[in-house]
């Protein structure tokens, strides 16, 4: 059956949405080991306040897990991302890939020598 | 040279990110002859006011064009994406595409039975 609005998008999750958050998780999807807050910021050039703003949307959702490390000198920030963080932030990638298929569909002319995505099968 | 910063994601312009912006240029992507905003609006399920701000943005930016045909009954608005707007959105659209592909390759277990992008070469 075709969706009532097949343009409508509904799994774009707002919460992942949003582009500093988007970048927060696709980093922290590569890094499942975790990431320093100064490590995370570098990697996604994000402002202190912005990402300090980023995490804590993500850390109230569950999505984040934010641990203090205390050593000899400066406590250490650290983030994962969270199992079900995980499950949700890889639903709404499905969302997006979506939108990229109906693109790329529509355009099939597209020269694509930039885009290993559709030659992982080749 | 890797970038100083891989999950910056620069090229995410806020135009078409915007979730209805989106929405809206995929859909005139997919129907290149132009659509009316009644079509427009069923397709993305936007509201009349979302809709119209969304196309005035996107008109504004020279994204789309804007027609009223005007006959024996009510004129009937009809919307274009321009040649430079669609240019613009699938530079959007290749960034997006970086996105999923950081995601997908960092998630290689991943199944993707729902997945016909990376079928599309097989």
């Amino acid at each position: 059956m075709k969706p009532a609005a097949p343009f409508a998008y509904e799994g774009l999750e707002r919460l992942f949405h949003e582009r500093g958050r988007l970048a927060v998780c696709t980093c922290l999807i590569a890094n499942s080991d975790g990431m320093s807050f100064k490590a995370l910021q570098d990697a996604c050039a994000l402002t202190d306040g912005n990402l300090n703003r980023h995490l804590h949307a993500l850390a109230e959702t569950g999505v984040v897990d934010i641990a203090r490390l205390r050593g000899q000198g400066r406590p250490t920030t650290i983030v994962h991302i969270t199992k079900s963080g995980r499950a949700r932030f890889l639903a709404y990638i499905d969302a997006l890939e979506a939108v990229v298929r109906a693109v790329n569909e529509s355009e099939p002319e597209r020269a694509h020598d930039s885009s290993p995505l559709r030659l992982a099968t080749s």
